[in-house]
């Protein structure tokens, strides 16, 4: 392919290390300027380009680039804006080619999760009727770990070493007090469709029996009465307990544990978590005092303990994308493949997209204990990897120093406007 | 003062550095062995010392008590039990007398905050008053950082350092996704009666106008009108309003906002926090898509992102408080007096504990911004010097190693009970 521009756009919630995969693009394209010009972004994602509102990340300086490797959230703005189907909205594709010819765009990254992959092979599939070259590559991005074949999706491994360290650290508060005061805490964490956030959660122990001694995981259904004699009987051996609870936790019927009737007999469905509930419910039928936490964006945005392993795996699937588009390949993903568990080691794969988009990879039961309330042997050696290496930013009187960009605008081509 | 024993109990809810403290009591102790022979810390704070339940520090390896510099929560269990006044129940002081002469306990170092201060005050009056020679010394330590006379309490640069990382982190996340999702964040943060850890969110922001927009302090009267006006107005300029609320945000009539009539409208009181609370209010007044996170013990207990100037700090009140006994003090409280703000340098001071008993220290009025929601430059200036470095654990299999003593039992030598 002759010369030509990249688009690059962030998709869908962010993550400690998306703006890894942005380095590893930009960075990877200017080793290759016989075939990649400039690399545009998307502000606000995938908007960015129905709207023709591309950023020039060639004004940025190499150092800010390079300190995209070690700053949370999303650099260029991401969204959450699923494209419709072909048939039911065809113009929205359309416009994008529109945008991507009026600025000699032949490469599209689109870093994201199972929809973004979806949108990605659609462009990629509507740019071949209209007979417009374009190399279109999904840069795997997505804490919830759920996307198919790739082993892991890149910025898990580092919202798992939070999670497993904030547990391990919460559970070390709770057992000081638990003579006198607190005896159950509990963390809800993410992960609304699969499991893997809390299983993670499981890496705090070293020993059996210690916390976290209860995960709610969104696979297995809540079942009250085995949670609270779970519970009870942790208390009176260990003397507290420690709760992760999954967003996601359901009971048998289906129906989110937020929304539960327990909850409803108390307040608005808006108000509260899993965690206040489950409180409400252990202090109400055990009469224990409790704590809880919930670590919302805490959780993904947490770039000042980044697993080392994640921003180097998230790094090298931007790299590879680049890689694969220039090798003319389109609607791909690079993956992760792991090569060996007891001595981890990976390696680069690659996935066709029709085989990624919207299939979601829930946890396997394998990961999870009989009882229900915690993870197997198989399941600790495969997040352990993930998590090694402390991934630490740069700081400045006291405070990481994370990158801001100038995000100046690509002067727009298109004389028609776009209403998204 | 002939060699004799002492004893060092952890008070009230626990830090990320207390444990620091314990190690500078422990290891300078070692270095005055014609003055100290045994340090015995009491299992559950001054329980321990009801119950006769002593622990044997001697009995720790080296290495566990240079790691207790690097690990979080009450490595000896604290508790929360506040002794009655001599007047109402005189028998537990001289309790705690009995135990001490049993084991020949010269030395009383008690880590807590204002209540232990109390307390150990009057064990230092009761053991006068019955002859018994005992040095009472009160080793500062609370996140709340509400002691009078010392600069600053152990324990609260590290929580500061957490929550304005934190705070920092999430602005940007939310800042990414606000064109299309999240235009709101809450964060709610400790400090029931003085906003010094909310204050300490401010220093995320670099800029005026910088995350966090609105910082809710229990020190100004919450008024509804104009906080909703203020998101607002934020959100039509920013695009997004990050919110950082203390515990104990009170309307002006002194009420806690989390049980305020806009929440009693909604549910159980026990169920939620000022941030659901809070986000709710906005949803409905203002229509915004919101998150929210409740760090609770999270931020108390995060030893992974520890202030190394916190550290020093706490590792020298415990060191200081063993040379203050040596020197034959009594009654006082090691402090921490600053120097210099502009180029930050401390030395460790010595306050009476008539005056530290009893007395919290609110955040000054000249803290906080003419508007309310924000911190002035003259508080910046005070925080920031307190969460300078940082002082990492050794990590192992991608986890912090934090230690766990053994805690062996000094053998029991009174053959009397005592209820608590």
């Amino acid at each position: 392919m002759p010369k030509a521009n990249a688009f690059y756009a962030q998709s869908g919630g962010v993550t400690p290390v998306i703006n890894a995969s942005a380095a590893g693009v930009i960075e990877t394209a200017a080793k290759h300027k016989q075939h990649i010009n400039k690399v545009y972004a998307g502000r606000n994602g995938i908007i960015g380009a129905l709207t023709e509102d591309l950023i020039d990340t060639s004004k940025e300086s190499k150092a800010a680039i390079r300190g995209l490797v070690t700053t949370p959230a999303g650099a260029f703005g991401s969204c959450r804006y699923k494209l419709r189907s072909l048939e039911e909205n065809r113009a929205e594709y359309e416009r994008l080619i529109d945008v991507f010819r009026a600025h000699n765009i032949r490469y599209f990254f689109y870093n994201g999760g199972g929809d973004s992959a979806d949108t990605c092979l659609k462009v990629s599939q509507l740019s071949q009727k209209l007979g417009y070259d374009l190399q279109a590559i999904h840069i795997p991005k997505t804490i919830d770990n759920d996307l198919p074949i790739t082993d892991n999706c890149p910025g898990f491994g580092s919202v798992a070493k939070y999670i497993a360290i904030s547990t391990r650290e919460a559970a070390l508060d709770v057992a000081s007090m638990c003579a006198t005061s607190t005896k159950v805490f509990i963390l809800e964490v993410m992960g609304r469709h699969a499991g893997w956030i809390a299983g993670a959660a499981g890496l705090a122990a070293d020993q059996p029996g210690d916390a976290p001694q209860v995960i709610l995981f969104p696979e297995v259904a809540f079942d009250q009465a085995r949670f609270l004699a779970k519970v009870k009987a942790t208390v009176e051996s260990k003397g507290f307990c420690v709760i992760v609870a999954s967003e996601g936790t359901k009971t048998a019927d289906g129906r989110l544990l937020s929304d539960s009737g327990i909850r409803d007999a108390f307040g608005h469905a808006q108000l509260g978590g899993v965690a206040p509930m489950l409180a409400e419910l252990v202090n109400r039928e055990l009469g224990y005092k409790y704590h809880w936490a919930v670590a919302d964006y805490l959780q993904r945005a947490a770039r000042h303990i980044a697993s080392q392993t994640d921003v180097d795996q998230a790094y090298a699937v931007g790299a590879a994308a680049v890689e694969m588009a220039i090798a003319g390949k389109n609607a791909v993903m690079p993956t992760i493949e792991r090569m060996n568990t007891a001595r981890y080691r990976w390696r680069i794969g690659e996935a066709p997209l029709k085989k990624v988009a919207n299939r979601e990879k829930m946890m396997p039961k394998s990961f999870i204990s009989r009882d229900g309330f915690g993870i197997t042997p198989t399941a600790k050696a495969y997040f352990e990897p993930l998590i090694q290496g402390e991934a630490y930013p740069n700081y400045k009187s006291g405070m990481p120093q994370y990158v801001k960009l100038k995000n100046a605008a690509v002067p727009r081509k298109l004389t028609t406007d776009f209403k998204v």
